[in-house]
């Protein structure tokens, strides 16, 4: 079949609108590493997808996998030392106050329990995030999915941290810290003005799909200083952040705020539906207590074995500082071709997330989708998988596996250059 | 660690509250078939285990597995033939209405995006379900949890059909259908009358965690149509009773009802985090519309090859015929059994899902929860694996993997019968 003929059968089963990356569509039948092939043989360089950490079909991941759901896979309700081992490690690599853990299969109902806890434990329904929030998609997650400052039920939106887009121009780092700091005081405090009371506030711990802005020194700390002064809980999404995407292992170390409550998903199980919301034990265990909560494919023995085996492999390959060194240098080559093309607006991130600000032109700073579509189409027929992101859609995200290496992120610097040069504004 | 200390460092890991089966626990390190091996060697015939549905490790699944995480798998917005070969069988297995295919990791989220789907099609908020419901664990999805007839946001409850607790002596089956369905229809116009926009009914096919019961003939189909009639949608959900449960291949076959929407879970991928919400197409392509949905772990290729290895399974070991040899082999067995316990009040149930009421005495018919719970424990101690159920949690649960078989049932019989014999009431 082609690309065509697959599309329409997509549609005939699955119903008209699944989203689909690039025109033409990639139609992807084998992964290893940081590459994937399409159906043609032809190899792609993945600079796309998180969710294979420790590169696609890790054999050291499968292994474990496969061991597991040969010898003994069921649910919860039996004791199991698999699980217990796992959730041994994983809370150990965590701050201080986050002492017991929940298991869930995907970052939604991650935080779909971590919500649930905040509201126990207050009391309260008002959850404040920023304008350009996802953490995904059920009805009680999804509120806050692009949510507008105000007007919608249980959720109140602050402004984006983002000192590439300021509220006004020549503010210093620490008035534009306290400004967007006013932005998270005026959204609790609107729920005040309400009646509703309030049970926390839920953002990624980097901003990720804010668009990985430059967020002011101190604004996640003071912000979550804010939160628990009016009484809240702080949820921290590390379902993009963490397991060293940064170079750190945790999103709230590099920007320096503590948790009550942490949800992890995507990288977690390498692939595998794995999802966990670990936080204070007061928080976990009354929200033990108050739903007896079972998930019944989760916690399991396979569980256990799939994500130890990811921790296996991000410690032992040093996969933190190996993020750290080709990150910093996919950085820099970026930062070296960007003079070159006044459509890049901004090169920003840390780590191996990093993202391109596609704009019309650089005085402006107006964002251009369709030209991130475009840029992010031409590097999918040079052989590198990238995808259009952003609060505005007009970034070019940069979030491969993180065995993604410099021989990869310079043969994608040479393809970007040329891409760049050929979209300068005329 | 023996149980006691394995049980401690669960409290101190996941947090105090987490549910556990049997006093004391059991802990399983093996599964084969329908059995399973706890961490001493000893062996217990698994009579309660719905997820493993073609077995406990099926070596052709686990190969299913194995062979697709070594090859390939990521999300679904590139193009895959290995979802769309498993979409097209599932859904040919399901009644002519059911078109379309949305995947998920667990059932919890397929009746998310099936609420979801009634909302959006009815523009309505309101749902009907039965006083004993269980649906999944999210917030939307919860609000259905042992429901109150009335009194819950958005959700009216009817009282569960269930003709060995009816509500007054002497009725004829008719007059009993009629009966249950005056309170189908008093929760739909509570509705109307409390100015509540009506969105549907999502209620498992076979009334499983209401205690199976022997549903009146036709009270399904006509609760469906009162639904249709007030402009509702038709939720099915198929997450215990498909896939073979019943010796049908799905619920609603049995209790003659057809679905706007079904869902589907725990058996569907032998373990492995899967769920599907199918439905009428222009139910899905709306929803598809008005959210974009996307499931990180859902519709890979992962998924297809798993959910096919399940299907080839079911089919190539003919397992329909095979329950409904086995299920009634084992009613049989336990009707012979029940005159000699008059705290045995009923057995019931259909194919390989079958309930045994354990009752203070017969003419009373008081559940007796802590007598189900003794026998369950019984029962372990002589190495079969059930567990109390049913809105009362007085019913003795019998839900194997469905490759259960006649000398399993037959050994079963023997040490259930003996238990049975010295529970007699005083």
């Amino acid at each position: 079949m082609n690309v065509d003929e697959i599309v329409a059968r997509r549609n005939r089963l699955l119903g008209r609108g699944t989203t689909l990356f690039y025109d033409p569509p990639v139609h992807l039948v084998r992964g290893e590493g940081a590459s994937v092939w399409d159906a043609d043989g032809r190899r792609y360089v993945d600079m796309y997808n998180n969710i294979p950490v420790v590169g696609h079909c890790n054999p050291r991941v499968v292994d474990a996998l496969e061991r597991q759901a040969r010898t003994h896979s069921t649910h919860s309700r039996y004791l199991d030392e698999v699980i217990l081992d796992y959730a041994e490690r994983l809370l150990a690599l965590h701050a201080g106050p986050i002492e017991n853990v929940v298991f869930t299969c995907t970052g939604t109902e991650a935080n779909e329990v971590a919500m649930q806890m905040a509201r126990m434990a207050t009391g309260g329904r008002g959850f404040i995030t920023t304008t350009g929030a996802y953490h995904g998609h059920s009805d009680l997650v999804g509120a806050l999915t692009d949510a507008p400052p105000r007007g919608r039920a249980n959720v109140n939106a602050f402004a984006i941290p983002d000192p590439y887009r300021p509220p006004a121009e020549g503010l210093s780092p620490q008035q534009l810290r306290d400004a967007y700091l006013a932005g998270v005081t005026a959204a609790i405090d609107d729920f005040a003005a309400a009646g509703v009371p309030f049970a926390g506030m839920l953002v990624c711990s980097i901003l990720a799909n804010e668009g990985l802005p430059d967020i002011p020194p101190g604004f996640m700390g003071e912000a979550a200083a804010l939160v628990r002064e009016a009484g809240g809980v702080v949820i921290l999404d590390e379902v993009q952040a963490g397991f060293c995407r940064t170079g750190s292992w945790w999103g709230y170390q590099v920007t320096e705020v503590e948790p009550d409550i942490v949800t992890m998903g995507k990288p977690i199980g390498n692939g595998y539906p794995l999802g966990a919301c670990a936080g204070r034990r007061d928080l976990v265990e009354r929200f033990r207590a108050e739903t007896g909560y079972f998930n019944t494919f989760s916690s399991t023995p396979v569980h256990g074995a799939v994500g130890m085996a990811v921790l296996d492999e991000l410690e032992e390959r040093g996969i933190a500082a190996h993020v750290q060194d080709v990150g910093a240098h996919l950085l820099r080559g970026l930062e070296a071709i960007a003079p070159s093309c006044d459509r890049i607006g901004d090169v920003r991130g840390r780590g191996l997330f990093l993202g391109i600000e596609w704009v019309v032109d650089r005085e402006s700073r107006a964002p251009d989708s369709a030209g991130a579509a475009a840029v992010c189409n031409a590097l999918r027929d040079r052989g590198f998988l990238t995808a259009p992101a952003g609060p505005n859609h007009n970034q070019v995200k940069i979030r491969p596996p993180l065995v993604f290496d410099r021989a990869m992120a310079d043969a994608f610097l040479e393809a970007f250059a040329d891409i760049a040069v050929g979209a300068r504004a005329a």
